[in-house]
């Protein structure tokens, strides 16, 4: 398997070019990737040393780094476009089709895409914490705040997926657990009666979910596959019932089970 | 102002194609945007949906939409590239030159940037239980687990940072806060003691800290002025003793705070 070092430059936090980079990467499975993040690359003298140090490792490797990019200021990128790399670079890409296309020119200001000036932010802060504190049912106080309730059985992936919720998109998302009593019948915890527009069910897969459990009881009845396919299955019929909308799990990361919640609740992203 | 629509379109969760435009967007302050995500769209089928529905909006608009498109699939990108709009497609623009640079073909696997099945994945949510179950210094059990460890007074903006840190980064990450009976020496809180390779401390300014206490404690000495500053010059000069790297969180948001860390620490990401 070859090796290439990958760069991800940025005169801010770096995200956007890692993110670029790491999606177009994922379709070369078969080369093995070194990756470094440089962000705060914000001034030319900046940009000379980590050119000095592409070149660097590109004349120790004998072949060259892949570079993305996502400085704003047209001096850095001149200088770190000729270091010895693939350079892509998404501003030096678009941003002149962009300027055609809407009439406009465009600012240069740096690091804008990942900043805290804006109220856009502060929702997000007031989100994460509104998420903490109602997780997994602690506080029903404010509940009609919510923008969405989560529910599922026990370790499902309720709390990872508000979190993301709450943190990427703003969203005062919060979560609540479907216990033995509610389970049994099966019926909606009281708390959320009234609350039934919000609720999102998440399920997953018995083998999957014994899995979880195992990981925080050993051999418990709590970790067996019969209790937790008779709690899935029970959950499942609830949904039904109430018509609920619901997710499964078992085979989806985070950013998928929130992108489906909110596609399917219409929720602003 | 003029108003654009903007669409995100991929056949996984949309997040690159939105980090994407959206870095892009920035640049132009004086345009307002209407944006929309149009995550799954995997098939030639939900492709020619889509793509009927972005020329229905340029026909009653008057003036085409900007679409930004991450989809790997060639037959679902041909349908998408036909319709009414500047259309940039990450894909097409940059997976050529990888395949030339590389020498090996794409995979044209779908959705695998933000997908579930790694050991990475895995990590991270490990990540984030660990920094929920030790958030704010709950539990000091398995501390030597931690790789980071953020210090701060009250409301600096530890938690928000030590979550996001663990979710997007799968950093064992947890934080532990500064009393005043920490401050008044001012010394580290004993079950640090043996972790201070670990810590980065947090600080703010006054009349930031003392405008998010207040939102908690209106009017108390708590969010006095004159308190949140005498807690500030504490924790700073513990900082210096110590020699523990710092961070100011008054006009930082927390994929700063996180890239400023993580930078500093030369913590893997």
């Amino acid at each position: 398997m070859t090796t290439r070092h990958v760069f991800f430059v940025s005169d801010g936090t770096g995200i956007t070019a890692e993110t670029l980079g790491n999606t177009l990467l994922t379709q070369f499975e078969d080369v093995s990737f070194v990756k470094s993040s440089l962000p705060f690359i914000s001034t030319v003298e900046k940009a000379r040393i980590t050119a000095d140090f592409i070149d660097h490792i590109a004349a120790s490797d004998g072949q060259r780094p892949l570079v993305f990019s996502t400085t704003v200021s047209d001096p850095v990128r001149a200088v770190l476009r000729n270091c010895n790399a693939l350079f892509i670079d998404l501003f030096d890409t678009y941003i002149h089709g962009l300027e055609t296309e809407l009439g406009v020119a465009p600012t240069h200001a740096q690091g804008r895409a990942h900043s805290a000036n804006s109220r856009k932010y502060d929702a997000r802060i007031d989100a994460i914490n509104y998420s903490l504190e109602h997780d997994d049912g602690q506080s029903v106080r404010d509940l009609s705040k919510a923008e969405l309730i989560l529910i599922a059985p026990s370790r499902c992936g309720k709390t990872p997926t508000t979190l993301y919720l709450a943190m990427q998109h703003g969203i005062y998302a919060t979560n609540f657990p479907l216990l033995d009593e509610d389970l049994e019948k099966p019926a909606l915890p009281k708390s959320l009666h009234g609350f039934e527009n919000k609720l999102f069910g998440v399920t997953s897969e018995p083998e999957r979910l014994s899995q979880v459990r195992n990981e925080r009881r050993p051999g418990s009845r709590y970790a067996s596959i019969a209790q937790c396919s008779y709690e899935l299955r029970q959950a499942e019929t609830l949904y039904r019932k109430l018509q609920i909308p619901s997710v499964n799990s078992a085979n989806m990361s985070i950013e998928e089970m929130a992108a489906t919640v909110l596609h399917e609740k219409g929720l602003r992203r």
